[in-house]
């Protein structure tokens, strides 16, 4: 069970202008699952995408790089479940080309407009052949207000499709900026999460774009962590189809401030879904570090105890052990941390106790509070590091029996 | 369980001339278990230590530093378990300095020629009162062939001490190098780990030995992560009382490169029996890294792959989800690795397959023969990096579902 995040959430997915969506069952890995999922874009939409730092990237990375490098004018984007394609090498590769050629042909436009994207068991060759016979179906179901069923499609581990959906009135035009992501666990993106989609009717010319979509990816998809483990096809995709009748050429546009809260704000719903649904989860954490030197330092505190087994533990036991919290953040690597200056405090729905500081454990603190804290089901730990202006905010979940079971089972 | 490692272990445990240990029930954190342990050294011992890299060391941590830094002619370690006195601040302190001064009343010594050592809850303080009141007793205690008691007497939730023992004869001389080690939680050690003391009758200088104790930790204790979270009193100890007859004046010593050999040998064999009695643990792993430009980032892939709760459950479950290991070589931080020239072996007792060369899977790789590896006790990822000569093994253990609940439950 997701903590607070149930489907269809929300009940409403603003379809996007220029976007139609279409699924399919290719039989992949399983049977009786759609798992095939194509987006197709109107001429005039600009696409940017951020992707995974691991050295292993997937063949779709690669290709979607590429794609991306050669201009922002995408067409489509194809989307399968069951197997990575990474760890594939050079017939990886060739795999994921011939999806965009396939793709291309039905859709009537150019390979390099086509963007592939691929989420399973790596190391497996993915069954092209089965994948392009799927194609057509896709293509037969392409509709404006399919979102929820990609929303689905596009699930591995989840137990919840994951969606997030907004109307706002800039400069006296409806924009809409809907979105979807998938993923539960080899969840600690680095650059981006394992699959994440946003659309905007807005137009946003193609470099404010990119740096839009990075700093998105920077306060959502880059601030959480499920396991520690960051994953080989990690992809989080920005479009924008120039529908709505804004336009926004650089960051200095009247409509842009607006827009780009918006978006950041659905980026923010769909990676803290993401958390909620985490394999095995039980509680959602947020790890609020501040008065670093530099948002770095804070993002390494906060992934410090994001990781730690001890402090995962210690959540889904709703156990008060709080030094394991002091032990994370006494290793995350910060130069010089004058520890008699940190301060933690643990939070709940309502309140919000002192647990430490002046080096040990503060003497307003009773265990009484940290139990009744450790119960809720989202939880803040707050981290004053004493040291500067800086901030950062990590999310994530419990490690729980239910941790283990998932993915001792997860091939079978 | 431990993984191949039963107590006592060995059989043997030979005294070494010059050191007298004794333990006592004080009841620091539980009744009716010996938590008290003192070790006294003769007049003409050398001592050297490292120490916890975690920002928030534990009082004890910072005494004996202080103590090493005033001279290595030690003359007793006190050892408690139960609490850590770890994130207690300026009473923390105070503490281990009390601690001192009464062994130090108790033996005839200067307080600065006693280590404190403590390891158990963080956050808590420790009871002194009780603490220098079991201290008599350990001095009643006192003798040449008390090392299993003290093993037992340091362990917090080990499920088995963990002791190691041989004798060499060098230069015609009998000399003995006998250790214990606790730990099974909290296991990444960054300098050294949770507490390990080895000591010896042969005689070596003061800087050769605190030579030695670095090169032994560098491949021992520094080598090994049950759950990647460096603990706040890792504390590493070699002694020498120099009763053998043999002194080292320096490496060029011809005695050394015996003796060398040996203390390494039981400061591994010290180590690995940590991970064999990991918190939960069900597998031994060993992930020999080789072909890497420096031993630093040979050791940063075996880390990360030591570190990944999905390559851990799937070892746990015997399940060859190898691409989670691909994935984590990838994620490990190697600046322009060549994915291409990585190849990854799994091996058992009596074979090793090759898994994954040209950057995917091995085309002679067969399920059954990684099926049949992962149901081993026992088992070796070997990874070759392709791009140099460098090479580091990492040991680690399996996540399995008793190390949440050991966890969930510890300070119950």
């Amino acid at each position: 069970m997701p903590v607070n995040y149930h489907t269809p959430t929300p009940a409403k997915l603003f379809p996007v202008a220029g976007v139609r969506l279409g699924v399919a069952e290719a039989g992949i890995r399983k049977l009786d699952r759609r798992d095939l999922t194509l987006l197709a874009l109107d001429v005039g939409s600009r696409v940017a995408g951020v992707f995974t730092g691991n050295r292993f990237c997937a063949a779709p990375v690669q290709v979607c790089r590429r794609h991306l490098e050669l201009g922002s004018d995408l067409r489509a984007l194809v989307i399968n479940t069951g197997i990575a394609n990474a760890g594939t090498g050079e017939p990886g590769w060739q795999v994921a080309t011939d999806t965009c050629v396939a793709v291309a042909q039905l859709l009537g436009v150019a390979d390099r407009q086509v963007l592939p994207f691929s989420t399973g068991v790596i190391l497996e060759p993915l069954p092209v052949d089965r994948l392009i016979a799927g194609l057509p179906h896709c293509v037969a179901d392409l509709r404006a207000d399919n979102w929820h069923a990609a929303a689905h499609a596009i699930m591995t581990t989840d137990t919840v499709a994951k969606a997030a959906s907004r109307r706002v009135q800039i400069d006296g035009k409806s924009v809409t900026i809907t979105g979807i992501s998938k993923g539960a666990g080899m969840i600690r993106p680095n650059m981006a999460t394992m699959l994440g989609f946003i659309a905007t009717d807005a137009g946003i010319a193609t470099p404010l774009l990119q740096q839009l979509l990075r700093e998105a990816a920077d306060e959502s998809f880059n601030c959480i962590s499920v396991d520690g483990d960051t994953s080989t096809n990690d992809s989080f995709i920005l479009i924008a189809t120039g529908q709505a009748g804004i336009e926004c050429a650089d960051a200095s546009a009247p409509a842009y401030a607006a827009l780009r809260e918006a978006v950041i704000a659905v980026a923010l719903e769909l990676a803290q879904a993401i958390i909620r649904d985490g394999e095995g989860a039980s509680k959602f954490i947020a790890i609020a570090v501040q008065g670093g030197q530099e948002r770095e330092e804070c993002k390494r505190v906060g992934y410090a105890i994001a990781h730690s087994p001890l402090v995962k533990t210690a959540f889904f036991a709703s156990d008060p052990n709080l030094g394991r919290i002091l032990a994370a953040i006494g290793y995350a690597d910060v130069e010089d941390l004058d520890v008699e200056r940190v301060r933690v405090w643990l939070g709940g729905a309502d309140s919000e106790v002192l647990v430490a500081d002046k080096g040990g454990r503060s003497v307003s603190y009773r265990e009484d509070d940290g139990v009744r804290i450790m119960r809720e089901e989202e939880i803040t730990v707050r981290v004053d590091l004493g040291r500067g202006t800086a901030r950062a905010t990590v999310y994530t979940c419990d490690l729980s029996y239910d941790y283990v079971r998932i993915n001792a089972d997860y091939r079978s």
